[in-house]
């Protein structure tokens, strides 16, 4: 087994009404708070409402509009209020895209130079602000981590930053928030989880454990998105799908392992970067190619295993066999849920591919350690099989 | 899904050398520390020693001699030290019982009254020592989570205790200090493992994704045991049965479930407060009486799909076929790894079994909840069962 190290340092809260907790969470926070949310469905569905009226012995400013792909720009503006009204902490209410922003604002409000600088190099964040999540969307897993990604439109680039400062010190989840995301956003997060847990599980090595999760957290996607897309109100089916969330990105997946360089992620990466698509869309096409490129004699095995294991395969049949069937099985969930199964579909074009690939290998020096080492012409190869 | 609250804030470290970075991760914690260890081993192993030497700036105080069912009294002394020489903090070296030793120590240095009264009623932990363990057993999972068991001899009782404030900081996990661990003790933690497991997995209900950890769990520890009986020197089994050892007590297993009442680790506590027996070795004797004794219409579906994805039965046979199959399985891997299969075996007598239902019913109200609920009558007929 490989070293690891694992601290998870973020209390989970689940459970209906779980929101109603949010003034003794929170007790020690401060009295100035910045909210941030997304594109209005906070309001809309009445969970900012409530936010306000649980906190209404604090002093409330409000940071909306956050992108799907967040941006440095609004970033920027968070940082901004965070200085000028002297914020003690933050709740992001929104999925990954809004908790994401709230962490790098959290450290910008105490770095004396432009944020974006802090996504270039995480080493530079010193210290952050508190966060308190209040998760609607069941997708990235930044509830339960410490990075998150943003975008700079001008330069094109869409990069992760991390610090452990930066894991919310809670995060308030109840899944009935998550009723009343539209079926394509449910579909692109579900798709987010899958592709992530795949990229952690498709490594080298396992052990008998963490292998166990990752092939619970694939049938748990698999069958409670099948379910919310057919019942939107399935409870029992969103508060899987949201557990699968908090577990998906927080180590616990690839502790003992290779660490994954997760290549599906850092191709989707230059995608959003340059065409600002939905991140599980970009990443629903991506991940069978990923695979079928990856496949070699010295990989069929475990992508054989994880047919047999998750989608129920024969386990006698060959390897090499499995392991297409396996592919075929993936691509096939993807567009069972709606995903799109071509780059085209989504408005793309090889024109900045070149870019992409190099790119992406400057910025992720660990894609030669991936489960078939991944080089320039790996991700271009892969990007325009997507196409 | 049952609603849950999830908050792991132990720091693990795992790896070969992993002791080396202890400087490092007690930088803040104070100059006076205690040590505390078991038998022996940790000074014949070298660990100890090379404890001593990375802490060689720090001011050692020691507490050795902590028993297999640590007890009171050996607390009481613990917490003498602590109040007599001003310790800072506490670095339990040892497997389950010293570092449940510890976290009693920890919270004793700061109450006025006798450490026992802690035991009696956690609620009145209200501060601790922070504790750093290094651990050299993989079994009750101390290491990851917030509570112990401690015994009182005079009064015949051995009873959980905890608070959050009992997390340690962090775990250094070497598995190369495990490999001296002799078969009997390696086989007895293991078979804790399975137990604690099994309890949390065996309740009403379940999610995809926990019941696949549990099932991960109980396959890491019949492979990895069998291989380290073979082998002592197997680092890889070594390893994933210290990952599951901090696993399995977490909650990690039993979020959005039923919460278990730990029904067998409650009657093996009862024995071993007046037998003094092995934990793991009582354990591996009532679990399987206690399946037999839940084996109902009701709860044969869940022993089934135990027995069909954990021992590979045949999913196409009756659920009651395969939950009578599983628990013979179940008594078969703790025969096969040398556990006593009867009570009488290790000196119990049926002497004291109504006092110890009677106790146990009186501070384990939650055992009417267990898969098949559990009153003073059903601990007699397990406790019978199993002479």
């Amino acid at each position: 087994m490989h070293p690891y190290g694992l601290y998870l340092p973020t209390r989970l809260v689940f459970g209906e009404n779980a929101i109603e907790r949010l003034p003794e969470l929170t007790k020690g926070f401060g009295k100035k708070v910045l909210i941030v949310t997304g594109g209005g469905s906070a309001r809309r569905n009445g969970i900012l409402g409530r936010a306000r009226e649980l906190l209404r012995d604090r002093e409330i400013f409000e940071l909306s509009g956050v992108e799907p792909n967040p941006r440095i720009t609004t970033i920027r503006k968070g940082v901004e209020i965070c200085k000028k009204e002297g914020i003690e902490w933050l709740l992001p209410i929104g999925g990954g895209s809004v908790i994401d922003s709230a962490k790098a604002i959290a450290a910008g409000a105490f770095y004396e130079g432009d944020a974006w600088d802090l996504v270039l190099d995480s080493s530079k964040i010193k210290k952050a602000l508190p966060i308190l999540v209040v998760l609607t969307n069941a997708a990235a897993g930044s509830e339960y981590d410490d990075s998150g990604v943003i975008s700079c439109l001008e330069t094109h680039e869409k990069l992760p930053f991390g610090s452990p400062l930066l894991a919310p010190a809670a995060s308030v989840m109840d899944p009935a928030y998550t009723c009343t995301v539209p079926a394509k956003h449910t579909a692109a997060g579900a798709a987010d989880i899958f592709s992530h847990t795949l990229e952690q599980y498709l490594v080298a090595d396992g052990s008998i454990l963490t292998d166990a999760m990752c092939e619970g957290m694939l049938r748990t996607v698999i069958e409670c998105t099948r379910r919310v897309l057919k019942n939107p109100n399935d409870l029992d089916a969103r508060g899987q799908l949201m557990m699968a969330s908090s577990f998906g990105c927080c180590g616990l997946l690839s502790i003992g392992r290779t660490p994954s360089p997760w290549p599906c992620h850092a191709i989707e990466h230059e995608l959003s970067a340059w065409h600002d698509i939905t991140h599980g869309e970009g990443l629903a096409v991506i991940t069978p190619h990923w695979m079928r490129w990856s496949l070699t004699e010295k990989t069929a095995p475990r992508l054989a295993q994880y047919g047999v294991r998750v989608f129920g395969l024969d386990p006698k049949a060959p390897a090499m066999e499995n392991a297409g069937k396996a592919i075929e099985k993936t691509s096939g969930f993807f567009r069972s849920i709606g995903m799109p199964a071509a780059l085209s579909e989504l408005g793309v074009t090889d024109e900045h591919f070149e870019a992409m690939a190099d790119h992406a290998v400057l910025h992720r020096p660990l894609l030669s350690t991936a489960f078939r080492p991944l080089d320039r012409g790996g991700i271009l190869a892969i990007l325009r099989a997507s196409l």
